[in-house]
């Protein structure tokens, strides 16, 4: 459902690509597989009658590869997807998830907000392992001088997003930042319908024990999105518009890849 | 740009999901890759500490599989890329299309439109191998009292997306419905920015010369989409529509899943 | 089970590779997918205490990609695998074929027989579309001054292992010599226990029916390598050896890549 | 090279099969792809003139999935891989190692020597985490009355095969027995040419430094095999053998499936 009174956030109608781009090389989180990618066949391999021929690829990758949104069923917790559903019955190596998959998600349009955490704290990025607080978030908030409403989608900048290029920067085995499990409950308590980061965790990595993603999915039933490239809504300061994101319908999926876009 | 005059074709606020979905043994054209999938870790696989788990996922598939926009270098005529590019130049097994690939392609937001030929002809879906023809379309276009626009994103129903769990009759050896080429300058003639249809080629397939992939991507630089579904549209009569569209950035990708909605 | 009496066609030791590489771009017949290859992470990416860090990979490509061996039940007729077992209740979208898959195949250990077809001809390479005939397999026979003997292994030259950096040659469209269908009937009347060939179907194409497929497979139970470098042999006019190759085994799979060697 | 001299080794001409199964589910190691499979046509999707079919599988997964050959450049110390090479120069995402990959790994044709832990120490299988010590090793040899052999191939059993079907098993994060540092001299300086073992990483893991494939691979150049079955060998008490194992030529591959075998 589009709420049509978000028909007054649009305002210049300009578009906003909140993806990184696919490619090989890119970063990937260690456990999640790499993008790989080649042509199938090039234009000339084979020509049609009257001139034409074609070109088209094969990849291979995850649901957690690149700009992304996870399922709810993605985490679990003491072997329960959100809602008290048993892990093991509704999982198949064959067919992914019968229960909390990605196809579940319908194409997401809300109101969104961007939280420039930097540029609250007058840095360019986040510093390594920097752990986003409920003040960080509160104090943000109030600078931005925006408003989280029920049903928003909460986009959190840690500025990241410029290491993309260096893969061994963006996955810092030093500490990557992230939100913290109390400014995760700060946004459960604000009624975010979804939230994301320009990080490869959201939360803060290394950890051991993923708190915030075990929180938001298998407690809350909150989706998170990942990669996210959130720097042109930084540089124009622009906190508050339209949010579009549009899963993949992967039968079984634990994850889509998104193109995410904001129009303001 | 989104269009900000495009605001009022959002009435009752309601969204179709014009995407099919993801899955092994979905159809796919036998020059293109299937789609595979698997789970690579289980819940309960690897435990964090504190009872949390994840379950993640690999896929393979193609820029073509699947509900997919195609880039405007997909085809080429005589070796050449829309706008004289030489085909040969771009291309690399490794990296792709240097020029013309699915990157290049924007989220596309635009006044959509839907022509129902089954709709028009009184029948559930059209027959094998039916070859759309210009008048068709404008006696369809009369038939549903709407208006193709410059810049608009035109929308053909076959009927054929019901025989998506029939792979064999979706891809029907002896003759697929689509568009023919003086149907398609007719749209071109119309301005229309973006089309597609509920089929596996969008023309009529077999063909020895895809005569109509040549000339709207070759000449024209309009994009295609295919495997669309359409049948929501066409049951609530919903001719015109905002429609979204936001293939993933892929590096030198000659295509790209999509899962396109409309809104109304 | 290794014949012992293959001992004896051990003599100087030498290994022969009868395999093409695995890469990017390489030949792959179109209805199968092509090979995709890029690296997961790169030295330097993790650091394991101490300095080590490790390189891996993710590749995607199929069972009749690249140097391989059929699986009898890659080919059916009149809805029929190898021994008349129907196979549309053998088959599955998720697990392959649930009988006459490549797992069924144990390693392959047998005296080798190559029929030097250019070298008799003397020729460097036969020539476009070239139907093998059961009399050039009957006089490079004697020219070879060889025998076929009950369960050998028969490669087939024709010299287009030689097209292999050139795919849109190695694919010809206009015809790719092969193996006709009386030629193949010789080599079951000998006897064979499998046949290979240098191209990327063993029998000529274009071919509407696959006969030869249809006949050595579906009807005979005997499988087909194709796409085998046998120029090392033939230069050094090896025509009989231990000939050894080894399928993955893969569940349910239509086919393996292999690498086979001979043996002199 | 084949020794002839090895031909003595064939006595029953048995065949062993040394390889596990492919198959969606299979153990993997948590860094490395795990493997995806499906059909990309069934019997009946295409039908050729002549009543004849075919059907054709597509799959993704990696160089260190499954039973398999680590190439010598796997593996790095302080930035340099085997014989001083600068890892940093001689690898790329898109085309993987430029030296010390797969590629450069010949067929495998060699005396293989089992050294049958359990079967020593008289245990069904190595408990979880053992650590396997120089002294193990040198008592097993002394036990079973075998020789380690300049050249040989030293596959070295804990019995965990057969946690095969039971992945969390297989990998199990609590501790997998390996062969340790000490033990990993002991075979470099006997001579070894090639090792491997039945689990998912040769060594004890979890491991901080992976010090034996530092060793073994980035200073001496010996290549490790992983996931091996030796569980027949063992039964039959089969210590000493011709070994065969052909890794698939991957250019740039940092590791092949194989399919080891061993002849009696």
């Amino acid at each position: 459902m589009f709420r049509p009174e978000l028909k007054e956030l649009i305002t210049a109608g300009k578009i906003y690509d909140l993806g990184q781009p696919w490619h090989p090389g890119m970063p990937h989180h260690p456990l999640h597989p790499p993008f790989v990618y080649g042509l199938a066949r090039k234009h000339g391999d084979v020509q049609y009658e009257g001139g034409g021929s074609s070109a088209n690829d094969l990849f291979a990758f995850g649901g957690h590869t690149g700009t992304h949104l996870d399922a709810v069923g993605h985490i679990s917790k003491n072997g329960k997807l959100f809602g008290g559903v048993e892990a093991a019955r509704e999982q198949d190596y064959l067919r992914g998830l019968s229960r909390r998959s990605i196809e579940e998600t319908p194409p997401m349009i809300a109101r969104g907000v961007l939280l420039d955490i930097p540029g609250f704290k007058k840095v360019e990025v986040l510093e390594k392992g920097y752990p986003i607080s409920r003040r960080d978030i509160q104090e943000t908030v109030r600078f931005q001088n925006v408003k989280i409403e029920s049903e928003d989608v909460v986009l959190v900048r840690t500025g990241w997003a410029r290491y993309w290029d260096h893969p061994a920067l963006f996955n810092d085995h030093e500490g990557v930042p992230g939100v913290t499990l109390e400014a995760a409950h700060f946004l459960v308590e604000a009624g975010v319908r979804l939230t994301g980061a320009d990080t490869t965790a959201y939360e803060v990595v290394p950890s051991k024990s993923m708190e915030v993603h075990v929180f938001l999915l298998a407690e809350q039933g909150i989706q998170i999105m990942e990669m996210l490239n959130l720097e042109e809504l930084a540089r124009e300061k622009v906190y508050s518009f339209i949010f579009i994101a549009i899963p993949l319908k992967i039968k079984g999926g634990t994850g889509s890849p998104i193109r995410p876009i904001a129009i303001r």
